[in-house]
This record gives C-alpha cells, sequence and structure tokens, in this order.
C-alpha cells in the first residue's frame, strides 16, 4: 500500500471566527526517503495555535488553516532510508517539520534555528504543499522531526510534550538547570507547569512566580520548592541575586520585567519563551544594569533534545496535567478555552476524522 | 598635611539649566584608612553627564550636583591601610566610588554590580555626604575604585578611559571577544569610538554599524574589517549568523533591534551601553525567536577588568580620540556640544580651579 497523498482536517479560514472549524481535504507533502507519515490519533491544544488562527501574530498565510503542534499517532508509512521508525510504532510531532538539515545550524543539533525552518502549520514546505497540523488525520515529515514515544507515557499525555514539553526543556536545559542552581519559573500554564515539572526533575531549585493564588498547591504538588504571587507589592526583593536563570511562560506583553531582573545574578539570562502579540512593556536597558542580566526567548529545542526530554520525563515521572480529553471534532471549544483562560493546563484533542 | 575636608567644583542646580555651570565649595566624603585624595588634572565629558544633568535618567538627587566621571590626577594624601597607591603617584577614578567590598558579588570581582554601589555623583556615600564628580578641584575614594595609569597614556586621554573605555571593555571581555570571533560595534561616537579598538586589540574580526557615512574612515582607522551604514535597508542581510556579539553604544531607544539580533548567532547577546532616556521601541520576544539571542545591558566594570584595559590600552596603543580640550570653566560648552551632537568622539575638561 503506498503512503497517502491527502488527509482530512479542522481548519479556520478567518481569524475573526477562530472557533469556526470546517473540515476539509487537503494534499500531504510529496512523501521522500526519509519521511515518516503518521495515522493521528491525539493532538494538544497549544496557545500558539489560538495566537495564529487568531490573527494574533498576523494574517492566515492561506485560505484555511489546520492548527496543532502536538501530535501523537501511528506510524503507517516510512520512507526507504527511514531506519529509525517502523509501521506501527507510536511516534509524535511537534511545532517543526522542516530544516534544511546541512546548514551550520543543523549540523550542530540547531536545527530548530534553521532559517530554512518550517513551522507544522500555517507555512510551505520547500516544495510548495502548504503544512498542516495535527488537528486532521494524517500527518506525514521528515524523520528528523519525529519522535519515538516511551512507553511509559500515554499517547495523550505524549502530545504536550512534543510542543510545551520540548519548549520549556530546551532553555532549561541550555542554561544550566540542575543541581546547586536556582530557577525561578514565571507563570504556571500549559508551559510553565511542564517546566515546573522538568525544572525540577533536572536537580534544580524551584521558585514558581504567580499571579493566580489559587494554584499554589498544584505548584508545590509539581515539584516547586517555593511558591511566589508576583501580583505583591516587593515580591521580588526577598528573591534579590538569588536566581540562576528565569523561565517566563507567561504569555503577556506587561509583566513586572523589571522585578523579575532583579532577582538574577550577574550575567544571567530571563528567556520568555511566552511570545505575546504585543511589545514588552518597560524595557529599557537601565532595568538590567544592576546585575548585567539580559532577556530574550528560544525556539522549541532540537531532536536531540527532544529525545532527552521524553527520557527524562519518563525516568522521573514528567506528565501534563490534561484538563479535559475532547472529541476533535469539539476543537472549536478547547481554542476557547484557551482563548479566555478556562483551561488550567492542557486540553487534548481525540481524534475521530477515521 | 593633613587630607582636605572640601574642594570646589562646577555644578548644575537646574536640569533646565543644565548649561549653567556655578562653582560652589562642597564637602568630601570623610577620609578613611582605605581612601585616596587627588588633585583633579582633567575629567572627560561623558554622555551621561547628560543624561543626568538634563534630568533624562531622573531628577537630580541634591540641589546642586558636579558631574563627571573621567577623572585623571595626582595623589596627595592615602590612607594608612593603601599601599597601592603614593603621593604624586598619577591614578584615575571612573563612574564608581563606592561599594560594600563584603558581599558575593564584591568577593568576585563583580563590585561594579554590588547592590551597595555608589555612583561618583548625584549619590550619596554611606557616611551621608554627597558623591561629587570630577568637574571639581578634588576627589576622594576608596583605593578599590582608584586606577593607576600606565605612564605610555598621557593624562588628558586616561580620563575618557576610566568610563568609556571600561564600560565598553568589561562586556566585549565577558562575551568572549577575541580571535576567531566577528564582534558588531554599534554607534562610533564616545564608547563605540573606543569599542572598536578594543574589540580589534583583543584579537577580534571587527563590524562597525552606523548612520554617519561619514564616520567610515574613522571606523576602519580605529580598526574595523568592516564598515556598514545601518540606516540603509537589507544592512543586517549580509551579516547572517556571522556575529559572536554586539556591543552597542547607540544611546538611542528606536535602533532597528530585530535587524540588529537577526546577525547573531545561536544564543548569542547583544549589550547595549547606551542607556537611552526611554525605553526600547519593537522589542517583542518574537524577534528572538529565530535564533535564541538576548539583549542586556552591562554597568562599567570591575577593578580587575579595569586594570587589565588599560594594560591592554597601554600595550597596543588604544586612546581616545580627543576633539577638543577645554578648560573646566567651558563645561557648559562641552556639555552643549555633547547634548547637541556636535561632539564626534570626546571632549576633555582641563582643571582651571586651582
Amino acid at each position: 500500500m503506498s503512503a497517502p497523498t491527502t488527509a482530512r482536517g479542522y481548519g479556520i479560514s478567518d481569524t475573526k471566527k477562530y472557533t469556526d472549524f470546517s473540515v476539509q481535504e487537503f494534499k500531504l507533502k510529496t512523501a521522500g526517503p526519509h519521511d515518516v507519515t503518521l495515522d493521528i490519533e491525539f493532538c494538544g491544544v497549544c496557545g500558539s495555535d489560538v495566537h495564529t488562527i487568531t490573527g494574533g501574530w498576523g494574517p492566515l498565510s492561506t485560505d484555511w488553516v489546520v492548527p496543532g503542534h502536538e501530535i501523537v499517532g501511528k506510524v503507517t508509512h516510512v520512507g526507504d532510508e527511514v531506519k529509525e521508525f517502523k509501521v506501527g510504532q507510536r511516534v509524535g510531532v511537534g511545532a517543526q517539520v522542516y530544516a534544511c538539515l546541512e546548514c551550520d545550524r543543523c549540523k550542530a543539533d540547531n536545527e530548530n534555528y534553521c532559517p530554512e525552518q518550517v513551522d507544522t502549520y500555517n507555512a510551505p514546505f520547500p516544495d510548495g504543499v502548504m503544512a498542516q497540523g495535527g488537528y486532521s488525520s494524517v500527518i506525514r515529515t521528515h524523520d528528523r522531526f519525529v519522535f519515538a514515544i516511551p512507553e511509559e507515557i500515554k499517547s495523550e499525555e505524549a502530545g504536550p510534550l512534543m510542543c510545551a514539553g520540548l519548549t520549556v526543556y530546551s532553555p532549561l536545559k541550555r542554561n544550566g538547570t540542575g543541581p546547586g542552581k536556582t530557577v525561578g519559573i514565571v507563570g504556571i500554564g500549559g508551559l510553565g507547569h511542564l517546566a515546573i515539572q522538568f525544572a525540577h526533575a533536572m536537580g534544580a531549585k524551584v521558585i514558581v512566580f504567580s499571579h493566580s493564588a489559587n494554584k499554589k498547591d498544584d505548584a508545590l504538588k509539581l515539584g516547586a520548592d517555593e511558591f511566589v504571587l508576583s501580583g505583591e507589592k516587593d515580591f521580588a526583593k526577598p528573591y534579590f541575586d538569588k536566581l540562576d536563570f528565569i523561565l517566563s511562560a507567561a504569555d503577556v506583553h506587561n509583566l513586572p520585567i523589571s522585578d523579575f531582573l532583579s532577582m538574577l545574578k550577574v550575567e544571567a539570562k530571563m528567556v520568555s519563551v511566552g511570545l505575546p502579540d504585543k511589545e514588552w512593556e518597560g524595557l529599557q536597558p537601565q532595568i538590567m544594569a544592576s546585575n548585567a542580566s539580559a532577556i530574550g526567548t528560544t525556539h522549541i529545542g532540537s531532536k536531540v533534545e527532544c529525545n532527552e526530554m521524553l527520557k527524562l520525563a519518563a525516568q522521573k515521572n514528567v506528565r501534563p496535567v490534561i484538563d479535559q480529553i475532547l472529541p476533535m471534532s469539539q476543537a472549536g471549544k478547547a481554542i476557547e478555552g484557551v482563548k479566555e483562560n478556562h483551561v488550567r493546563y492542557r486540553y487534548v484533542l481525540k481524534q475521530d476524522l477515521a
């Protein structure tokens, strides 16, 4: 049986009607020797899906876009040169489906920073076919962007690790999170609740900052050593010069950045993996002068890091907290829940197109 | 002869009349066993002087402020425990005159990030005496903040090294500037023209970015390998993924930051030592997602770095370019020239109060 050439998905045509999903058939990328095709079983609902289909990050690239990049399914076809995966194997796909694999960045396991990288949806493959996301029946991509799921991890739980998990793991890892280090995690949602677990699993002391007093118990259960209400006056003062790294998963543009930066040690960094629709407020170089701190962001992670992340998750029982598993046909309801902040951690969609 | 208890200086009382200097007598800090007192011979005119006395960085701390923190003079008195300096020796003082010297930062040669650090002017010493700057006859401070001037460097040239020189040397050093590295320097003024020389002296390839075509020849003479007009469309494109570090000395809030960051290698940093009066425009985390870059600032440098910097300057002939040496009584004219961008590199004031 040859690999399928099309799939069906739930897509959005109008950023103003971002919960009005319609089912359409769409073309899959041309199957190449390194491509893996999978039948999708679950797809997590990420904040990026909402930013994209509401137009917050700009207009849609085509007239119909299928979101979703926290994908888990079973391999149905592999190209001739695929050695890592077999038909029937349970695998995941995250927020990236293409890189040149030949540039210096790709060769240095920084394929997530390849200038030719293609997002999992709302972007064209080099062959011109539009990449469509995981709110769909089938996805096909190069084996560099496919990840084996350890058997300890359930399929529905593996989904959110593909984007949210990797997105927090990579900056934690690259900024030295480990024993003897103190890490601040800002915001406890889909990304933040995994960041707490990973930072704890990596051996760091974890200080969680949140506006939501009602998330304190969760934070502590997830592995936080301390919980700080960042809405309170002078919340940062007791932590002056205490943090080796801050990972912000808060998806807002008006964080009290100056307070957060003040807690960093000399030359330490704050990385925001929350990517709000607007530019940061109050960011003047002066606020970093007291400690030579810096602020930046990162973009998902590499395959090497994804495999490390999955191994650590399996070993240390790092799992997403799933609010609800919804049939994929209720994608609109899930999107609404994320947009309106009703979701605490993660919704996952279960395939119902087959 | 006991150490003097007062000095005279040129100070400003009204941020709206920032060229109307008046001469007054002021109190020096209490002389301690580690204090060095010097008769000031020269003082460079730094952009910080202008930001402070124009109120750009906020109101004045007292009703009369003497600016100036690029100070060179001769030692007239030393405390009992001063071992490094002798009466008659030529020394410099920069932009910091106090730190606790007991905290972790101080002990780790990060006294420039000590939370108790005191600026050279517009700030009080712990004994309550206001620190006054170098547009004056005498300054006294702890020997940690006094630097021996190598004999190869003329006194008038040493002044600008005390703040501008150290301010660019420290971030270049801490961000790995050296052979095999490519460094971008943004802006060629008082700080930038020294940054070009230091980056070159440290062995890096130096790419200079400026809006001023008429500074190209100077940039190349100072050690730039390439000169790029940053006002031109797509100026950054040829340098994609080429820069290991960017040091911006541009004192403006509306730099094309996105373009600059795009030239950085993965996880590399841009440091702005220009501290504009307003917050940065256009800084959204997304613009750093393509390469995990970060942006920050630094604050002068440590004594260890200052001594290294002076040694390197002596060895490799790094010198400020002095537009004009003016008598200190013409401080207002110098301030006006900096404020209106008439100065190309540095004015230096020569003592005339004695």
